[in-house]
């Protein structure tokens, strides 16, 4: 059997391994540099960064490595109502949810309003202005023109589907390449095409699906932890595999010590899938959070993802200091 | 890389593909020759047939076959409160519940008291009577000296694990391969260490795993559809693939019409998970009865397995005849 080389030729990688954005604390520039200098292609996770931070992020891995390397971007949500606009009982509702864990972690009543991330064009505006080797982003389409931009730039673009649906609508945007979350994938399960639940479909089903749907070179994400698992990848017809949990017990991961320890004792029945923490499906090791919050009416992503980021945050420091 | 070949020799097979058991229409004696005469293990799906059929079966199997086959059947639930006494009120709802669908499609109202499901013992006996190449088994443990009679008469044992503590507790029950059954697998999605919820683990994630924890040949199930599935189970570190779906458009198999005209017209998005259709955790294309079930209380399998089982024979009548 032949693998694919399209990809990884695609992206002039040595190693069809990908390390995947790891957003709110894992991902750092040494972690990604790490990656680029042992062959693979590292990621720098931009979504939750200002556009000033994250140009300095990428001017900083381009002193690690002389190597190519991705920048990954959240495409805003095209969800109606305007997510910029959250229902206000809804949103009171969240905040009164969250204000006895608050409490707890001694953080202050919860004042603030939008927006309610990051801005997406100046963070673009900062990708195309660097012209880096490799944009990968997710939650949807590249808006507007987009994908043309980035190739004026001689920027190679890869785009994050979760079924074939949103595959061939990546694939006739324009992308070079696209990767294939499975429902194994740890963090955000980035449905932007159908329903979030219809789509928790296992790697094993979803990557042979959609090699068969597109034309370009697939990536695949979800489950794999080691060499078996990238070896699998190419077996079901992707090029490389995309990785995140793997790489977070890394020294070079800015993984907090808290998710350190929950990550080691954890085992394959200890992780679940969340609505409520972000307002987005999303896989994670079980916690207290996750379990209060089922079943509970929440403003979607982002916003519940800004009203619990700081309460993760101080939760994971109080776990430090207890 | 080199493939484990010691599940295949233990088998006796050349290609490493078993075909999954089929109950409830699909398996066929004709289905599970074709496949062992094509080098595969072809399988009976022993465990709604009665002790008497399951006999003619194998007999009837024999003589299309000399190649090895398995059998397989599902040892009695452990469960407490004994399945064989459901709670009334319990039982009375479902009833109640499933009393329209019923009329629907011309059934008279539902008086079946027990038993619930066949005897496994009798089936069981069959099994060790007909001295079998293959016997597999889910939903458990062999009860009893159930491993040592099989391999009194020269079978080879291999159980279903859906998560690390099931596989590990089957290796040191004796059996001789085991099946890790990942979430993509369709039908039953029989856990019983621990809860079926915690246990939707891809195949991607659970075989690695699975491998790793015992020291037995394993064979990967869930997801796998054709070549490309197989090569990637085996760099999982599997020994085979057990595939189900992927045989129930066989000319052989006993797939009724509807069932292939949903198959052939679903996508990846049209499977669901479904807890109260036969009140055991299986996968399935989504229709009506498992959307309309869904939350209700019912009473555990096989109790509501056979409360629904008529109906779902009736309904797929009346929609050939429609």
């Amino acid at each position: 059997m032949m693998w694919s080389t399209a990809a990884i030729s695609r992206l002039g990688i040595r190693v069809p391994v990908i390390q995947a954005p790891l957003g709110g604390g894992p991902s750092t520039v040494e972690l990604a540099a790490a990656v680029c200098n042992a062959g693979g292609l590292g990621t720098i996770a931009g979504g939750y960064l200002t556009a000033a931070t994250l140009r300095e992020q990428i001017r900083a891995l381009r002193k690690l490595t002389d190597r190519p390397f991705a920048v990954n971007l959240f495409v805003p949500e095209p969800a109606e109502p305007d997510p910029a606009e959250p229902d206000p009982a809804v949103l009171d509702g969240a905040r009164q949810l969250l204000s006895r864990y608050r409490e707890e972690v001694g953080l202050p009543p919860d004042r603030r309003s939008g927006p309610w991330a990051e801005d997406f064009d100046e963070q673009f505006g900062v990708v195309v202005d660097e012209r880096i080797p490799v944009f990968s982003f997710t939650f949807g389409l590249l808006p507007g023109d987009g994908v043309d931009r980035l190739h004026g730039v001689g920027t190679v673009v890869m785009g994050t589907a979760t079924n074939v649906r949103e595959a061939t609508a990546l694939a006739s945007s324009g992308v070079d390449l696209l990767c294939a979350q499975g429902a194994e994938a740890g963090g955000h399960h980035g449905t932007w095409i159908g329903s979030a639940r219809d789509s928790v479909i296992g790697t094993m089903a979803l990557v042979p699906l959609v090699c068969d749907a597109v034309a370009v070179p697939v990536v695949a994400a979800g489950g794999i932890m080691d060499g078996r698992g990238v070896a699998a990848a190419l077996c079901l017809g992707a090029g490389a595999a995309q990785m995140g949990t793997a790489f977070m017990l890394c020294p070079e991961a800015g993984t907090r010590v808290p998710h350190r320890r929950a990550m080691t004792s954890a085992d394959e029945t200890s992780v679940a899938l969340t609505s409520t923490v972000t307002g987005k499906l999303a896989r994670g090791v079980r916690n207290r959070l996750m379990t209060e919050l089922e079943g509970a009416t929440v403003p979607p992503y982002p916003v519940m993802n800004r009203l619990t980021s700081d309460l993760r945050k101080a939760s994971a420091d109080r776990t430090i200091r207890n």
